[in-house]
């Protein structure tokens, strides 16, 4: 009898932020393909034997998507129930979409299981709320690490400017001085609030804020390192207020 | 001695989708504070003399956001911990920023323990990823419901049609004729297909899918009913592509 592949979401790295159903998974299923991204404490506690690193081969490049698309096939036709642990949530950032395809295509039955993005968890570890009334009616995700394969669009900041929403950039530390250039260059506010919050949920939480025109400055005087969120826009100043704004709502 | 205030999202509705955390809290807590959105498996499994209904007053009107904070100020002064439960994410269009920095402001402690929101867990559920490589680089969460009392800026539909991502809008089967049209003639090409899910992981969900042009009929022929989400963009028709375009990444 061939088995389930369980494309699982892990959360933003707090173990306690797991699912009752991930947590479920990982204790039942035969084998948990992972990478590094969902963290120390969550990996560290699935027993070692269960555990297959699919995040680097041994020459300590990438494991191409196409292995970990035929793995997960072989492992589900030999009869193992698979876990496919992915940081935050598979759907989001996470190539799910692709390794469900690819299951599909194969004929093999797959479940997807959604967990908790760092894009809203990490923000609101440092109380952040990546939507509020008095701020923004929309919030957007992007990555700040685009795939180099891609030959479609870019992200468009200009556009994503132009919403007036929050904007939660992932994987963003990096290239942090062309997107708030970017978005200087879209005429958005240069005084609009910026917040990076680096291993948001996780030990060694971390917080740098300022604003467009200064936050790159405040990342290398924090030392801000991957993993990191950013967080765009008037929530990300909300505790910068003063006290009759905040006093507002009461 | 004071409690202290957590305000928890109860995730989309399938209670294994709750967090380990939540789901401690739920047990541990004095009080629950709750309106109708975690949905009735969730809610069933909380003893009745913890839960305090604050979605309705008697009269059938909705219970005023500020009767909730003070509520929740005095309980927690009363020496309760308590449980402050929101359907999906609590700053996900949650109004649990507002309530954090009433919190704050009365000097209540506070912790926000996130959940999954419907925004991404309801697509996930009819198998649509929101973000895919080969699709689109960016994802936007609006509300269709915005609040009447709001005197900011309205949701700027032209220039989330211009991002190229994909759009997720909640609460939005009452207005759809309204953005679907506004979409169009932001020049967003009527072929656009839009999928809308009803009770997304929930008992009773239900999908309807079509596009921009054929949506609102097909909601109306399927039924949907709120709460419902809105997923608009190419990663909506994953499932109805020809075999060719599924098979490119194998």
């Amino acid at each position: 009898m061939p088995g389930t592949v369980y494309l699982v979401g892990s959360g933003p790295g707090d173990p306690e932020l797991l699912t009752v159903k991930a947590k479920r998974l990982l204790e039942e299923g035969d084998v948990v393909l992972h990478d590094k991204l969902p963290g120390p404490d969550i990996l560290e506690s699935i027993p070692a034997e269960k555990r297959e690193d699919v995040g680097k081969r041994a020459g300590g490049e990438r494991t191409p998507q196409s292995e970990t698309n035929a793995r997960l096939v072989e492992l589900a036709e030999a009869g193992n129930d698979v876990v496919r642990l992915k940081g935050g949530d598979p759907f989001v950032f996470g190539r799910g979409g692709e390794e469900m395809q690819y299951l599909s295509e194969h004929g093999v039955d797959f479940e997807v299981v959604p967990g908790i993005t760092s894009a809203v968890a990490a923000p609101a570890a440092a109380d952040i709320p990546v939507t509020h009334r008095d701020h923004t009616s929309s919030v957007s995700f992007v990555t700040g690490h685009e795939d180099p394969e891609k030959d479609e669009s870019a992200v468009d900041w200009e556009a994503l400017a132009e919403t007036g929403g929050t904007i939660v950039v992932l994987m963003g530390v990096g290239k942090l001085p062309d997107y708030t250039q970017a978005l200087r260059d879209a005429d958005m506010d240069p005084e609009t609030p910026v917040a990076l919050i680096e291993k948001g949920t996780r030990p060694g939480q971390q917080v740098a804020t300022g604003t467009l025109d200064t936050i790159v400055d405040a990342r290398d005087e924090a030392g801000i390192s991957p993993p990191a969120v950013t967080v765009i826009g008037g929530v990300a100043g909300l505790w910068s207020e003063d006290d009759e704004t905040k006093g507002e709502d009461a």
